[in-house]
């Protein structure tokens, strides 16, 4: 074991095992029927963005990479299903020697994404494309989720850093570790986590809980055991007893006292409860009138994208922000809807490509083997919509690009000047990795690039623009084809 | 590794650096202010039941166990931890000889709770009871919030079975795993994990997605493919294309053409889009016309407690529910809000009780070292309130019982003919674990029998009749007195 270090541990972590019970009894089935060489196309997608937002932002590829490298039947795994009695031997002796070998692209991390579109594109035999359902949805909705959120909480910060505090909170001990991970590809600057920046090289920040405080004897001897021992780096947490008549006032005579005979200046203190803008403003004054300017002030109280843009209204003289619950497990929205739907066969080398009707309208999926094209704006450099096309189609920037609206067809626009970009990179080649993730910060730094590539009219937390995602004049034909076959379905 | 199970590899992780980072900066202050030999006490609570029901079920003391077990730094750990340089080399060195020392509480899973009573109490040397808040509480907060979820849905389906279908929209891995565990617990009767099953042997179950119907020619063709392969446990998917113009037809001529032959019953039809009450009502009309008496009917379309409860008032003929996101992410209310407070100091041998105080009243402590009772009528058996008293107080049910509202405390009672029973459990000694926790599924019979002890009033969904929770006399009066000390904190 001392060899072997934790991110190694977690990075070989075999989830095979982590399977909807029915992806098992549909292998079996496709095994069984003789069905498990047609070669299948899956699609993830999503249909909505969480709390009205505008964009969402992908993230748990690199997880999913992991996955997918591990995917592996152990002999107790195969015991284990020997002992539910309805698999056949030569399932059984399939998944013995499973060895995974579909082809996969992904939406690098970081990216911003739509509805619709596809952001995990699976092509393989259907028994395995099938298979990893459950995994690929589990990884990219849990970590897309909590970035999305992230990001949104950092646009309502204006800049002002953010800091993921939700690990106690969070739903098990992985939606506390790429939670946090995914916290900081979405935008935020330090987690708490500490396992987080031990795997990921993440800034990582703490300083003192309440108990802390009501360990000494007074609040003052509890400050001043804290600047003795982080002279440097003195962060004191001032709402035990009273903020303004105790907490601040104890924290000055600190300051004073200790640090500045030591020469050290104080970094910040924090508020963790009541009226964070009141709070924040009288303490300012307090600090400033003190000869304390410089020290910030952040506060940390059940917070969310909506309490910091209504308290920085306010007029709340807030430094930093420490987000909890609301971000780790995304509260208000706690479930992203990615789904993943069959959207072509391919036998003797041809495609098949299959839709998935529905009574309702917006589920009715996009057809084909497919690819996902950003348009940007040659001048601005502003993303000016999506195209998802067929994967066979190639555009050409020096030729104007007409676009049109999929439902309203008559809605069109010619583009010139424009840069098109394929934001779809293969991650597997006939079950081999061909990508290599970036890290963790860099992923972050891309991201804010991505997102500053958005009109603010699509960065606004509530009721945005709602940014164009067109389908290629193929990829609608061959939708409406589709669609006029099944239309029998619809008559009464 | 051949010999090692999954199981094994699980409940050995280590999962140390888990860890809000203030807990070693803090754990690292204690030692430079030379507090560390300190004997602190923790209580774990909750102040508020999610969706405003009337109880919670306690889980995840078993992963807590397996946490507190596996409590060790690595070497590469204090590497990573030397690289922060602002720990001490004496912190450092404690950290590579760590050994976790405490006593620790805790109340059984399946157990139900109310808001204020200790779940967990820690004692212990300030520096370990503190570095383990982070995991108590994501562990305890995780598993009791979807146990507590899942009891509701179950209470809802008034005894039709309930499956939790949810790993694919689940917050991370854990999230699934032990969201499944928690969710069978609370009383669901099967899951979809396949995992939760091999490791917690655990009813699992699962059928077939729509993209099996697709992959067919017809759904006449993807449902005799499936009968041929499972004659003995057919649960036909019918919601591809048209639950009562095609899938329910098809089924039936399945059921006659190829099971029918062969001498078997089907077992069941899912219907997973719709609108299930009109849809299971036609359906269980076709069927039965058809001789299909005996089959059931499963739904599972975005459910949660409040939907069940309506379709099976609007007539639905429903025989059981898959439930999925609102279940496994406890979506309508999706944070647990469990705290880990200092409750008391030992200096010398002598208890000194610490009491958090608020400006919201609610948010005050109970302090001091306590345990935590429940009384029943020994006639009914069924549950009359809960007492949180100091511990070294003894209860004797052969003499009236005084019990009085903390709030309002001219609201008394007095009792007779009670059982009572000490709800806690020692799970460490000095550092050693002194539990062996029951299997899953011994914990989901035990948490049956519980939850029948609770009126019906406390289990009502909404507006539940409020559980009586009450202090001791004792240690009322000792909370009043340190209340008394802080009254100035009040004064403007």
């Amino acid at each position: 074991m001392d060899t072997i270090t934790r991110l190694d541990l977690r990075s070989q972590r075999n989830l095979t095992m982590l399977v909807d019970f029915y992806e098992l009894t549909m292998a079996n089935g496709y095994l069984n029927t003789e069905a498990d060489d047609t070669i299948a196309y899956f699609d993830m997608f999503f249909r909505k963005i969480p709390d009205g937002g505008g964009y969402c932002i992908m993230a748990g590829v690199q997880q999913l990479i992991e996955y997918l490298t591990n995917l592996k039947f152990t002999d107790e795994d195969i015991e284990y299903l020997r002992s539910k009695a309805i698999f056949s031997k030569e399932f059984l002796n399939y998944l013995a020697n499973f060895k995974f070998s579909c082809d996969v692209w992904a939406i690098p991390e970081g990216t911003p994404v739509f509805p619709n579109e596809p952001l995990v594109t699976v092509r393989g035999p259907v028994m395995e494309a099938q298979f990893i359902e459950t995994m690929i949805l589990l990884t990219i909705n849990h970590q897309t989720l909590i970035a999305t959120k992230a990001a949104r909480i950092c646009e309502a910060a204006s800049g002002r850093p953010v800091m993921e505090f939700g690990s106690r909170r969070a739903q098990g001990y992985d939606g506390a570790l790429y939670g946090a991970r995914a916290a900081i590809i979405g935008g935020c600057n330090a987690t708490a986590c500490t396992m987080a920046d031990e795997l990921f090289n993440v800034p990582v920040t703490g300083t003192m809980a309440h108990s802390w405080i009501q360990l000494f004897d007074s609040e003052y001897e509890a400050f001043a055991a804290w600047a003795k021992t982080y002279p440097d780096n003195t962060v004191l947490l001032v709402d035990t007893y009273n903020v303004l008549k105790s907490g601040i006032p104890n924290a000055i005579k600190v300051f004073d006292e200790i640090l500045k005979p030591m020469g050290k200046r104080p970094k910040a203190v924090r508020i963790d409860s009541g009226d964070i803008a009141y709070l924040s403003i009288e303490t300012r004054k307090m600090l400033d009138e003190a000869g304390y300017e410089d020290v910030k002030i952040t506060i940390s109280n059940s917070l969310d994208e909506f309490i910091i843009k209504a308290v920085l209204e306010n007029g709340a003289k807030i430094d930093s922000f420490g987000v909890g619950e609301r971000l780790i497990t995304a509260r208000s929205e706690p479930v992203f809807g990615g789904v993943y739907k069959l959207v072509a066969i391919e036998k003797n080398g041809t495609i098949i490509p299959k839709i998935k009707i529905s009574e309702n309208v917006e589920k009715i999926t996009n057809p084909g083997f497919k690819s996902l094209y950003r348009v940007y704006d040659k001048k601005t450099n502003k993303a000016i919509a999506d195209l998802i096309a067929l994967n066979d189609e190639n555009f050409d920037n020096n030729k104007p690009l007409q676009l049109f609206d999929p439902n309203y067809t008559w809605k069109k626009k010619r583009i010139k000047n424009y840069n098109i970009k394929n934001l779809m990179v293969q991650i597997f080649d006939k079950g081999k990795c061909t990508y290599e993730s970036p890290s963790v910060m860099e992923i972050r730094e891309f991201c804010g690039k991505e997102k500053a590539s958005l009109w603010s009219e699509i960065r606004r937390l509530q009721n945005p623009h709602q940014y164009y995602i067109d389908l290629s004049k193929n990829l609608w034909n061959l939708k409406e084809s589709l669609l006029h076959e099944y239309s029998s379905i619809y008559e009464e």
